[in-house]
C-alpha cells in the first residue's frame, strides 16, 4: 500500500506526464472511436469463421497469414510484410477416441484430446492397465509399478487461485512433462486431467515435450468431466483397462511467417514499438480468445492510428506472431532480426490473455525507474477501471528482453479464460465485442503514450 | 488522485482497520471456502431450470419463495421467515407478434415483447403507421403529426459509455416513459429500440409506467437488430405500416413475499445487516444474471457463515426481495416494517447488477465519515481485485435510506450485462461459476467486515 502512494506521488512528478489533460482527451478519443467504429469483433469473425483452426505449418495457419497482411494494408498501414521462420509440422490425422473398459467387459467412451507435439498410438490403439497419481511425488512413490500402465495425472488447477494464470502455472508440468516422466519408469503412455477450470465434457489440449532421454509415449488430455468418471471407477474397482487411439506426430519443419503491418515514425523511425498477438491457435479450435483476440486488437492499434489521422513519432509496428503453442519460432525469430537490424526495439506489448474485459496492463523491465514513468500514467486509465501494474509480458515478446525492450502485457480478467483455452470451446461466440474493444482502447491508447514519450 | 491517497492515509490511521493480518487470514478463508465448496451456482441452476421465470405474483414466483426459503434452512439459518406485500399483478397472455407490412403488401416478422405493465393491444392486433424519432426532442417537434400513429422510438444505448449501467441510464427514459409522452399527441402504440449493448434478435422487456392524464397505448421493444431493419425500411420508404399484437395487461394486486434468512447475531441482536438480491425476474427470462445471481450470493453468505462457524455479533439476514422489477413492493416493505420493528439497520449490501466478475462495492451515506471507513478496508479486498468505492446502493435496499443505513452495492463488470438483461438470453449458461463465487465471496468478505467493526 505504501508502495503504491509511491508509485503515485511520482506520477505527480514525473516528466513523463506532464501533458494529462491533453492526454486524457485523446484517451478518450481512442478508446471512443474504437468502441463505437472498430473493426476488431468483425475481423475476428473472419479469422474464427472463415479461416477457423490455424496451427502453424496446417493449412489454415498458411491462409491466416495471408488474410491478416491483406487486413492491415486495408487498414492502411504504410508496410506490410512477411518474416520467414521454420515452424514444426505437428498433424493430428485421424479422431482421438478412448474408451473405459470395464470389468465386465464393456466400453464407455471417453472424451481425450492428444497433447500437442506428442507421438500417437499404433494404428491400432493402445490398450492397457490404469494407474492414477495426484502428482509427480506419487508418481516417483510408485516408480517401476507404472510399468507397462498407462499413467493417469489426476491434478486439478487449482480453484483457490483467485488468478487464474497462477492456477496455470501450478498444473502445467503435468502436460509439459508428464509423458517423460513417467517413460522413465516404462509406462506405456499418459492421460492428463485437462487444464481446465471448469467441469465439462471438452478435452483441453496444449504444448508437451518429450525428454529425448526415453520412449517417446502418447500422451493425452481427458475432460475434466471424464478424468472424474475414470477417477471414480479406479477408485471403485470398476475398470479393466483403458484404450486409447490417438493418430497424430511431427512432420518434420516447414516454412512459415509472422505478418507485420507498420506505421512508420515520422521523427524517430529506428525507434520500434511492437504490439502483437499470435496469430496460430490449435487445431481443435478457432482460437477466438486464444489468440484471435491479441492479433486483432493490435491491428486496431493501427486501424486507428490510420482513422483519426494519428501520426507518430516512433514506429509503430503490429506483429501476427507465429508458432507461439507449440515452438515460440516466431517470437523467437523476431527477436534475432531485431538484434542485427539497428534498429531500437524500445518497447513491446502484448495481448496474449484473452479477449475480456481489461483489468490492466503489466509492465516489466530490470530498470525499475522505466517501469515507474509508464506506472505514473495510471491516472489516464481510471476511466477504463484498467491499472498499470509491474510485471507482464507475453510469450512472443519474451526474447525481446535481451535487447532491452520495455516488456508490457495486456492483463484481461482471468475468470473465463482457462474454460475454454486449447479446447473447442473457444469460439468467436465466447467473445464479448465490448470487452474486446475495450482492451484495444487501452492497448492503443498505451502505445500512443510510448509513442509520446517513450520509454 | 490525490483524494484517493487521502482514503488510503485514512485507512492506515483508522480504529476500524486494525487487525489487517488477522483479517486477511479470515478473507480468504471465507472466499476461498466459496471459491472451492460455495453453493451458489448449483443453486442457481435450480432457480433457472426447476423454477425459470418468477414474475412477481406468477407461479413461478411463488415457487421461488418456497424453494429459496427451503435453501436458506438447509444452509442452517437461524430463522427463516416470508415478510408478506401485495404486488401488482401483470401477465402475458400471448405470444408478442409484429410484422413490417411492406409497401408491397408483403409482410416481415418482427422481433418483440411487451414491455412490463403496459396494456396489450386488441385481440385482433393493431396496425398503423409508423413514425420514427431518435429522442423526445424530435417527438416535441413533431407533436400532433404523430396522431393515429405508431411512435418508433430508435435511440440506442451509447457505446461511448465505458460503464454500461451510464448508457443504460441515459436511454432508460424512453422506455419508462415512452408511451404516455407519445398518447399525449395521439399516438396509438410505441415500439422501442431495446435497451441492449449488442446487435442481435432478442427484444428486452422491462417496467414502463402510464401517465395516468393520457391513454393507455400498447408499448413493446424491438430487437436491436430489428430496430435497424425497421429504420432502414422506413428510411427507404418502403415500408407501409407496421403490426403489433401484444396480449397483456394488469390485472389488479395479489399476496407475495420476501424471503429472510437470518443468523442472529450473539453480542448485538438488534443491529441488523442486510444482504440481498431480488427473486422476481421478467417472465421471458430465467433471471440468471438479473438477479438470480444476487439471491444465491446473499444466500452464500449465510451458508459460509455457518460451514465456518462464524458467529456474528449482529445479526445477518440474507434477504429475497420481491418485485424490484415492476414495483419495488418488497423493498419498500422491508423498509416499512424496518422502520418500526425496534431494530437498527446498520448496514445493507445489495447484489443486482450481474453475476460477473467482482469489481468493486461501492459504499453510500450521507456521513462521508462512515464511507471512508469501510474504504480503508479496501488493502484487503486487492488480493480478489476489488475496490472500494464511494457511491452505490440497489433499488431494493434504497428505502433503507430514510432509517439512516449504510447502502452499499456489488459491483460487478458491466460489460456484458445488457447483452441480456431483461432477455430471453439471461440464462443459466450465461453465468460463469467462478465469476459468481468470487463475487459471493468479496460480499461475505465485507459483512464479515460489517460485523466485526460496525458501520
Amino acid at each position: 500500500m505504501l508502495r503504491s502512494v509511491a508509485v503515485v506521488l511520482a506520477g505527480l512528478l514525473s516528466p513523463f506526464f506532464i501533458h494529462a489533460q491533453e492526454d486524457s482527451v485523446m484517451m478518450r478519443k481512442i478508446v471512443e472511436d474504437i468502441l463505437v467504429r472498430g473493426k476488431a469483433y468483425e475481423n475476428l469473425r473472419f479469422i474464427c469463421k472463415k479461416i477457423g483452426p490455424r496451427l502453424s505449418g496446417s493449412p489454415g495457419g498458411a491462409k491466416a497469414v495471408v488474410e491478416t497482411a491483406r487486413m492491415m494494408r486495408e487498414m492502411g498501414a504504410d508496410t506490410v510484410y512477411l518474416q520467414e521462420c521454420m515452424v514444426p509440422k505437428w498433424v493430428r490425422t485421424g479422431r482421438d477416441t478412448a474408451a473405459l473398459i470395464m470389468a465386465n467387459g464393456k466400453g464407455q467412451p471417453l472424451k481425450i484430446t492428444a497433447l500437442g507435439n506428442s507421438e500417437g498410438t499404433a494404428a491400432a490403439g493402445l490398450r492397457a492397465n490404469v494407474i492414477e497419481v495426484k502428482n509427480f511425488e506419487e508418481l516417483e512413490q510408485l516408480k517401476d509399478q507404472v510399468k507397462g500402465k498407462i499413467v493417469f495425472y489426476n491434478y486439478a488447477m487449482n480453484p483457490r487461485f483467485v488468478r487464474t494464470f497462477n492456477a496455470y502455472g501450478d498444473a502445467g508440468k503435468y502436460r509439459g512433462q508428464g509423458a517423460s516422466r513417467a517413460s522413465k519408469y516404462g509406462a506405456v503412455g499418459v492421460i492428463i486431467r485437462s487444464l481446465a477450470s471448469n467441469p465439462d465434457d471438452f478435452p483441453h489440449t496444449g504444448a508437451m515435450s518429450y525428454d529425448s532421454a526415453y520412449p517417446k509415449i502418447p500422451a493425452v488430455a481427458i475432460s475434466t468431466n471424464d478424468a472424474d468418471v475414470l477417477s471414480n471407477a479406479l477408485r471403485k474397482r470398476m475398470v479393466s483397462q483403458v484404450y486409447i487411439k490417438a493418430q497424430c506426430g511431427m512432420q518434420g519443419e516447414v516454412l512459415s511467417h509472422n505478418v507485420v503491418g507498420e506505421i512508420r515514425g515520422s521523427e524517430y523511425p529506428n525507434e520500434v514499438i511492437t504490439v502483437g498477438g499470435h496469430i496460430d491457435s490449435w487445431d481443435l479450435a478457432e482460437g477466438a480468445h486464444d489468440d484471435g483476440a491479441g492479433c486483432v486488437q493490435s491491428m486496431e492499434v493501427i486501424r486507428v492510428f490510420k482513422d483519426l489521422g494519428i501520426k507518430p513519432k516512433r514506429t509503430i509496428r503490429a506483429v501476427m506472431f507465429q508458432n507461439e503453442e507449440n515452438g515460440l519460432r516466431g517470437g523467437s525469430k523476431y527477436a534475432d532480426i531485431a538484434a542485427k537490424d539497428g534498429n531500437k526495439y524500445i518497447f513491446a506489448l502484448e495481448s496474449d490473455a484473452g479477449g475480456f474485459t481489461p483489468r490492466s496492463i503489466g509492465v516489466s523491465h530490470e530498470d525499475s525507474v522505466k517501469v515507474n514513468r509508464m506506472r505514473a500514467w495510471a491516472p489516464l486509465f481510471e476511466n477504463y477501471d484498467v491499472k498499470i501494474n509491474a510485471g507482464g509480458g507475453g510469450a512472443d515478446i519474451g526474447p525481446l528482453r535481451k535487447l532491452g525492450t520495455v516488456l508490457a502485457g495486456l492483463q484481461p480478467d482471468s475468470q473465463r479464460y482457462f474454460d475454454i483455452h486449447h479446447a473447442a470451446t473457444d469460439v468467436f461466440e465466447a467473445v464479448s465485442r465490448r470487452e474486446l474493444h475495450l482492451g484495444a482502447g487501452v492497448m492503443a491508447g498505451f502505445i500512443y503514450l510510448v509513442d509520446k514519450y517513450g520509454n
